[in-house]
């Protein structure tokens, strides 16, 4: 056979897999587990007879483009139909600055391809999502964290480390930020900080990439429509790329995001994405059209934003039942995540295993610091599992963390550590 | 406001659009014209009530993974089918190597992204899939052409030219063939040069990429099962990554495909696509996979054969017509594409504008040469349009053939020609 060893690229050399994505796979082993691991949204909360109604329709034969190659940069209904969201987000954008993905993923992709030379620095949050870091990884950029506060990334540590790396004669291309109920951590970048963030980036000659996929999960309780507000609503010079999505609000099984950003980079990310997917599925995007034109997507989000705040409730009320004050988190404003402080001095990562057996699964901290920490700190998603799964699997993470406490510290098997 | 220029990565400074679909800006312009350009399968023979009724089955809310993320591999009773699939084209395969992708063009642009570094040699045919072309440019490898013979790449020509890269220094990762009626030239690899390729390789340890969209679409008057037996079947030692897709036998409109390999590489597609895009869409695997397990692709063969078949006639018919003697192709035996050489000193990319000036277009020739010649060659995709359609559009071109060659040669305005 042959060693295929001499023939990977570069970026394929040093390709990881995902520690979410992983996940997956001990799921797939079909034991009886309760999964916290994936950012998944929940199928009972789908709109599934009105899916059904759309699909009828459009499968009807009488328009043959439903089922066609379509054109690279969407559906142009669609598109339109973005532009008015956007609107409605603060963000004066057209067609021209739109560009539909193939799921986020592949926009932040598109960055990457489009922006991002090998070595090129790429700064982001302490922690992030997994994904941007793989994105950007696989391109061969250099990813550098910066730590955040409750209310957002430090402006003061982010300039420093801006300083320090250009002294170093490394260029320092974007900012990557998830300013609204951020994956992993769940958090909201306050209103006064985000101006402060963009006027960071003009003033370093920095592109701003801002990763908006939840905000419209957002928790009535706590938060309101102008703490969602976009970075981008404020961005008169071009400086911020946009990314959002359909996958938390409609269903990520159709795969539909978008990108807004300026229309000399929209060029770019549409000519990369030619050669990538040559476009995203014409069903899809028809389908997503037809949810927002016939005001589905407007009827789902207040049954949404009501759907994951109960769960949060529950799972933050499990916590508190379970564990006491051994365990801390921020409380989730929005969005599917609790970032959770293990009880010191356990790990995430050394704990999972025993979580396993108990039937419980989530993502070590680990998988988001791109400096190698994060050990003390696991990610809850609440979004996919029912109040009683939550319930139920707070309680198996509780007898988890207690078995590990009690075991005697050299028998705790560590698992080979991803090298991130 | 900013310059971006300094903000593009060298990727992404090379990007160019693609030949094929700038003519689909052409057709977005609502003018009365016919396309001979991309090559779009037949909407009227989607199997349009049977996708309508799986549609319904699969968005009963009774399986909630219909509409959520899925595993990045792809969908495990699909990745099945498709292993039987391929057992029916004569190649042992398994789930281990097989990876589902959003479309060929994705498996195309994993493979540029896992197996090249900038300045790899991936040699191709002369002519060749421009959308391959744009993959591997995409990561900055060097594309070399071989000229091809009625049956397959001249296997000296191919030797020679390795031979000289290789004393020149360069890497020659790659060989990416279109065995079966390939795009654009319809050409069929004959039965007895398909093992000198792969012998060929083995000897220069070169790895083959096999692109087989069409191969289910042989016309019956003149191939049949045989002559389309992938080069992959005889593949001993795992030198061959094949790619098949949906998009040519049930609609393109969903976006699944597959690549089948050594689970070496397979791992690192996975990889690679778990970054790009997480996963196909599962909405689009799962009817596909229903429509596999109803028959409906088995009874569908056939019926694409005859369909296309009688199209290629009605061109081939028109054009005789029209033209006479005084154009030229090699009679398809398959696919979508008929190849023409243009009446001699004609230039196809010169003579497009006044083809849309008749209501016509195609793709001129030189999108396909990485060498920069075709200059008299255009594609002539008969798949899409109705017969009366390809009569008529036919007639266009004709008329646009006989104004174009009575313009005085100064007048004949030409477009900026793409630096490809």
């Amino acid at each position: 056979m042959i060693d295929y060893n001499g023939f990977f690229s570069r970026a394929a050399g040093e390709m990881q897999e995902s520690a979410i994505r992983r996940m997956g796979t001990v799921l797939a082993q079909g034991k009886d587990i309760i999964s916290f691991a994936p950012g998944y949204p929940a199928p009972e909360t789908f709109p599934w007879a009105e899916f059904q109604a759309i699909a009828h329709d459009l499968l009807s034969g009488a328009d043959g483009a439903v089922l066609q190659y379509g054109p690279t940069r969407g559906f142009r209904p669609l598109l339109e139909a973005i532009a008015a969201i956007m609107l409605r987000r603060d963000v004066r954008s057209s067609v021209s600055q739109l560009q539909i993905t193939t799921g986020s993923q592949q926009g932040l992709d598109l960055i990457a391809r489009v922006l991002l030379d090998p070595g090129d620095v790429v700064l982001v949050e302490l922690p992030t999502y997994t994904g941007a870091i793989t994105a950007f990884r696989n391109v061969q950029a250099t990813i550098v964290g910066v730590p955040q506060h409750d209310d957002g990334i430090d402006l003061d540590a982010l300039d420093a480390t801006y300083v320090r790396l250009t002294r170093e004669g490394r260029r320092v291309r974007l900012l990557y930020v998830v300013p609204n109920f951020q994956n992993p951590t769940g958090l909201l970048v306050s209103r006064h900080k985000r101006p402060q963030i963009l006027e960071w980036a003009a003033r370093r000659d920095v592109l701003v990439v801002e990763d908006d996929p939840y905000r419209e999960l957002y928790f009535v309780d706590s938060a309101a429509e102008a703490d969602v507000r976009p970075i981008k609503a404020d961005d008169t010079e071009g400086r911020v790329v946009y990314l959002s999505s359909f996958s938390k609000t409609l269903a990520p099984g159709y795969r539909v995001a978008w990108i807004d950003a300026p229309p000399a980079l929209i060029a770019k990310f549409e000519m990369a994405k030619q050669a990538e997917d040559l476009c995203t599925g014409s069903f899809d995007q028809r389908v997503v059209y037809e949810a927002v034109r016939r005001g589905i997507l407007d009827r789902q989000l207040p049954r949404l934003r009501a759907h994951y705040q109960a769960k949060r409730d529950v799972m933050i009320a499990a916590l508190e039942r379970e564990f006491g004050r051994s365990m801390s988190w921020p409380a989730p404003r929005g969005g599917f995540f609790l970032w959770a402080t293990l009880p010191a001095p356990m790990d995430g990562e050394r704990l999972l295993a025993c979580a396993v057996r108990h039937g419980v699964i989530y993502v070590a901290g680990e998988a988001f610091f791109v400096d190698g920490t994060g050990q003390g700190l696991i990610r809850l998603s609440f979004s996919a599992p029912t109040h009683e799964a939550i319930r139920e699997g707070v309680a198996r993470l509780a007898a988890a963390v207690r078995e590990h406490a009690a075991e005697p510290a050299e028998s705790s098997s560590a698992p080979a550590r991803s090298a991130r």
